[in-house]
């Protein structure tokens, strides 16, 4: 069995891009053709038919160009067991498509609910196909409660092959507070405290390629810490969040990649999947417009790569 | 608009107690009537059917002893969109027997994705009625991503007469490499920079009865805290777990309350729900079983709080 590192690592080879394409779900931002296929038929049929269908044009249009996809759970969380049944349908469309799944459900609990959540999104309940889960390829999580409660997630790594990527320092302003607050004798931060912790940890899942199964959530939205971060974990591959509508750029990423060029994956959600001009747009303009904010990011990407390669 | 607190310490003086049944789904534990049911009917119907079944049959055993339950949504989600609907069906079974609900969930985001998850489980979404959400009383929510991320849970305390519990010190033994750690210059444990937090975010959400419908998760594991957590958070409402399956008496529980003897919560879910010995047991029995088992807990807890008052 591959491991989940190096089975994403080879994705991001094949496809010479380390792209991640967030799948959120917005309400108010999504296209008139979507918004008319919901109002048209407001059933809990019409609305999974009309989301996973938005969702499966754009896992069509980005699958031949990136190596992975996040769907994001939030907010499809509101449209209950609705939701739920889109989050299947993208899931199983983009593995169906050769992508690589990463279920952002930023889950944690104690670890007798962490089973829960663990079979929830990476697998291994048995019974009927319903009751399996989502079965994505990994998952993140929150390591808040302890690293007792990640145990469940890690079983999964192990038996099934699958990944996990740790929250370590969130790409949010207010993470400041609870992250960055001065610890112990060393007067490090906090988020080295979880940093040592995903080393850890991941030391017994590492793969082929030198990477660990599991992996950490930076964002590239506080560039100066890159290194520290690095440092303290050099076999995680990261996960950036924070790049295009949270404000980061293609420097502030690079700065999270290793000297082999590897070592991280970067996300882009909102500026990707709703960087379009006018509501009114067609589908087939759409696609389009998808596949070229995905084309302009990994290009933008790799010229970022390049430039800190050639400094270092 | 009634304010969430205000509602729940209405209940917990009406019922005479301040107990609370976690309902959680935990497939090897169940009655063999129950299993067996699932059995006869694997498909998605006969999954929910049986499981909203039994989940009922505990809510209308516990309704007239309690004021609330904590319905647990992680080992539920291994089922999908079959476990979102019978956590609906949970939820509305409860609110009907007029029990207060508390969702555990657990959920942390940053706030664009948190809002998803308020709408969730607190409600305020528009649209049909399987898009606007479980509609709860209240939900457990993750402070590690930084005070922004709760912004979105607040909205829905103020506008909807909604609650919210952030974890502060959970029952398990992990809890501490990351919760006791000793933080700036006054090398006060990590816990309490949450703590203020929640005093300071509950501040503009007290009720007419003095408390905040901005309540702490505060494990009774480790009772020497619980003083220190109290004069943190003196307006907060503590949900207390650990009492029962995970080992704290109700001595240990009686520190989390204040001179009033009002300010926590307590629950029970596994010695409670899965508190019988044989597994063929009959429904009658079950359910008289789970009667007797609320009972002596609330018994037990009443005691505890008794001699805690008497020492004061």
């Amino acid at each position: 069995m591959m491991s989940f590192a190096d089975s994403l690592l080879s994705h991001v080879q094949n496809k010479g891009n380390p792209c991640l394409i967030g799948l959120d779900y917005h309400e108010g931002r999504l296209p008139d053709f979507v918004r008319n296929d919901l109002a048209r038929n407001p059933s809990p049929e019409g609305y999974r038919a009309a989301l996973s269908g938005f969702f499966r044009r754009i896992i069509a249009a980005v699958a031949p160009l990136v190596p992975a996809v996040k769907p994001q759970i939030s907010l499809l969380e509101s449209m209950t067991w609705v939701g739920a049944q889109v989050f299947m349908d993208v899931v199983a469309a983009a593995r169906e498509h050769g992508l690589v799944v990463i279920a952002d459900a930023k889950r944690g609990d104690i670890a007798s609910s962490a089973v829960g959540y663990a079979k929830a999104f990476l697998g291994g309940a048995e019974g009927p196909d319903f009751a399996q889960g989502y079965r994505a390829d990994a998952m993140t999580v929150n390591p808040f409660l302890g690293r007792d409660t990640l145990d469940p997630y890690l079983d999964a790594c192990r038996a099934l092959g699958k990944g996990v990527f740790v929250l370590v320092r969130t790409s949010n302003k207010g993470s400041v507070e609870t992250q960055n607050i001065e610890v112990g004798d060393s007067r490090t931060p906090m988020f080295a405290v979880y940093a040592r912790m995903v080393d850890e940890i991941g030391a017994s899942l590492i793969g082929e390629k030198g990477y660990s199964s599991v992996g950490a959530v930076v964002g590239a939205t506080f560039p100066d810490e890159a290194s520290q971060l690095r440092a303290l974990m050099p076999r995680a591959i990261f996960l950036v969040p924070g790049y295009g509508a949270q404000g980061a750029t293609a420097d502030d990423v690079a700065r999270n990649f290793n000297a082999d060029g590897l070592g991280a994956i970067v996300n882009a959600s909102r500026s990707v999947t709703y960087g379009f001009e006018r509501s009114d747009i067609s589908p087939g303009a759409y696609d389009r417009t998808v596949r070229d904010n995905v084309l302009r990011m990994a290009g933008d990407i790799a010229k970022g790569i390049e430039r800190r390669l050639r400094r270092e």
